[in-house]
């Protein structure tokens, strides 16, 4: 009944067929990562009380236009930073016990920063006393790289879109720094120049000159080989010549044009707090199974989605794969940190990897990767950001609203482009690649959702 | 005979068989563009001692590595134009009376601004008066973009490699300007701030900071959006940013960060010097069939081949097609302009098109035409340029060096990108597009080259 020769079409496992010749492979996984009943939930929630909640939800955030207003002392603005011994982190709120290498580092530095104590071991103990309430970022209106960890005294970098706010830490640079659990005197006293130095001289020129515009600068960033996450180059460059004629007319003005004209990194924390104003736009959208945030605490990845407000989803995470520093490898990579991938949760970073072939010389691959990814997170989000057009893909905007339907429907994970930190304190950046989030965050929100609707 | 249906495959003319269905349009043009006798000299000429000088001629190109070490009065440092009424001019020499509306504009803009004269009825009568000497940029070590008009007291910048310079004038930004045939008061009084502030403050800044690798600035710009050509603003943010410390520190400095923040266009001019060290180097390499300069001066289109040393062949020029401003149209337009064209004969510019697919905003066309317009720049150079590589073709280097042989044998011709300017003087740029070069230079110079062969 076959005439001519047979010939196989696998769908699934690759590995089943993989040394037979003329295999067509089909690129599919079986739903909800093979979970019958949260296939079943994804399924049930997939009507139209879903779709309209996700449209309202994907027009607020992208309604959302974050100005640069200001750089302040995380205390003075900051909801719940005060005066008080309070210390911020990256990811989903966790205890000191359980906390990683980098972050301890991080908390250690901080403590030593606002002089809470004298020396590492001092911090340490404080710490471990319980005499400082820690916290997640997240639940402050605010997001940090890496360790992410704010201190009140720490500047940190206020949008504004009317009465809403977000806040981001300052960017050090690269090499040994706190963000990556570094806490020696070159950290200390770096962060005590951005204290007294940079915060102020960036806050006098933005006053002298007006906001800065985080989407259009982010959006010509995109037309300029950034992805918004792990190069910044365009976006740090062209904020550094715009606001260089107000820098230059405030005392020590040199200072900050010699650290922005040093560091490719600046713009990074801008695009975090505006994509975190942007995707809080949608956070307690009733029925929305868009997710408004993904973070990373070094232990346990977080997500969180409209629909479920501010319940985080968390499963443990791994260490990014990528390029690693010489002398460095995988077995020396803390598990995945930081804030950061809250450019992607916008659509930016590693779903706007089309925007930045480049960038494949500092996480792995090649440009043609890049463009795969980028079309490949169509797949999981709700449409194309107006604002981010990627000239790569025909002016096409970036893949934005990740959809925790379309993730388990697809098995399709989000990819987040990412630093890698050394795992014990005090060693700092080792490397730099990709992570996709863990799939059982998106098969917790789906069950978390549709226990809602059952209500 | 003849099983199945015919079908057609046509050499030539597409608009032979552009009705038929199902046609195969093979892209072939006949040798020298028809020319039986260019054809043979070209075949004559492509044997071993050329190949060896184009060789020899791209390695001595792409050897240059151009620094930009200050910025000094033309007057001061642009060979045979000292404190005598000389002006330079773009493209190849042309005298007074041929010369088009908007070279006509800028050279009484100068003559305004030098004082030799004090309303532009004057300084129209000196010039016609023969009382100005006018020489090509391209004789003095020069370019200049459109007009391409240096005056005496005009700062210049000044790229270095070992004992070798090169000139350039400074960009005055988009609007009414000089190099577009402007002449007004606002230009003029722009022109006496350049020569007061703008120069004095960027040669004391570099003085103090150091020379400028121009090689790895643009290097880093293809990476990063520009070609080198119609857009500079990722390398124009590099350069204030780099540049913005040591400006701070300058009197007026604030002035000059201004004015680099509101001109995306900067960084051309320093890329044009740059492409002219480099491939001056070449210049009476013998035998070698590499084209060492392409230039406009708004009537002819002049070509410079690296065997025939400093001799110009030119030809009639046309206007450039591409996008225009509101209100004008291809018949507003001057033909075509300038020494930027420089950036093209080392392998940016239009030959980077890949680079840039944002461009196709400002040029006109697509992202994939982009791509394909620098393949096909592969088929007409020697080689790939080692420094200037493009992300979105997997890293490979701009193709770089065209070579007259390799044009007559395909029939491509030289891609360039240009702005249009207005074919009157006085009112400025109207436009930007792209234009090809001549065929009948190449013609010209394949006689040439043959006939000194035959010595």
């Amino acid at each position: 009944m076959i005439a001519g020769g047979v010939r196989v079409l696998n769908v699934g496992l690759p590995a089943v067929v993989e040394a037979a010749p003329d295999v067509v492979q089909l690129d599919w996984r079986p739903p909800a990562f093979g979970d019958v009943e949260c296939a079943r939930l994804a399924v049930a929630l997939d009507d139209d009380v879903t779709h309209a909640a996700n449209a309202r939800a994907l027009a607020a955030v992208h309604a959302v236009r974050p100005q640069l207003v200001g750089v302040r002392p995380a205390r003075d603005v900051v909801p719940g930073l005060g005066d008080g011994r309070t210390l911020l982190h990256a990811g989903p709120p966790i205890d000191l016990a359980d906390m990683c290498g980098p972050v301890r580092g991080a908390l250690v530095g901080a403590v030593l920063l606002e002089g809470w104590a004298g020396t590492p071991a001092d911090a340490l103990h404080l710490l471990e006393a319980g005499g400082v309430t820690l916290d997640a970022c997240h639940h402050h209106d605010a997001v940090g790289p890496m360790a992410g960890v704010l201190s009140p005294s720490m500047p940190v970098l206020v949008v504004q879109d009317g009465p809403r706010r977000a806040y981001a830490s300052l960017n050090e640079g690269l090499g040994r720094v706190l963000r990556f659990g570094a806490f020696d005197a070159e950290v200390v006293d770096r962060l005590r120049w951005m204290r007294d130095v940079l915060g102020p001289v960036l806050d006098g020129a933005l006053r002298l000159g007006g906001p800065v515009d985080v989407t259009s600068l982010v959006a010509q960033a995109l037309t300029m080989g950034d992805e918004g996450h792990n190069r910044s180059t365009a976006a740090t460059s062209l904020l550094a010549r715009r606001l260089a004629p107000e820098v230059a007319q405030q005392d020590r003005g040199v200072e900050v044009l010699r650290f922005l004209a040093a560091n490719d990194h600046f713009a990074l924390n801008l695009s975090m707090a505006g994509a975190k104003l942007a995707t809080d736009a949608a956070v307690g959208v009733e029925h929305s199974t868009l997710v408004t945030a993904m973070a990373r605490n070094g232990v346990e990845f977080g997500l969180r989605v409209a629909g479920t407000g501010e319940r985080w989803f968390t499963a443990p995470v791994g260490a990014a794969d990528g390029l690693f520093f010489p002398g460095y490898g995988l077995e020396d990579a803390n598990p995945d940190l930081g804030d950061s991938a809250i450019t992607e949760t916008l659509g930016i970073g590693g779903f706007a990897m089309a925007a930045a072939p480049a960038i494949t010389l500092f996480v792995g691959g090649t440009p043609d990767d890049a463009l795969e990814t980028t079309r490949s997170m169509r797949r999981i989000t709700l449409g194309p950001h107006p604002a981010f057009r990627l000239p790569a893909l025909g002016f096409a905007g970036a893949p934005s609203g990740i959809d925790v339907l379309k993730v388990l429907d697809t098995g399709v994970l989000p990819v987040i482009n990412t630093g890698i930190a050394h795992r014990e304190a005090g060693v700092g950046q080792i490397g730099a690649g990709v992570v996709e989030a863990p799939s059982d965050v998106f098969l917790q929100a789906v069950r978390a959702l549709h226990g809602m609707r059952a209500r």
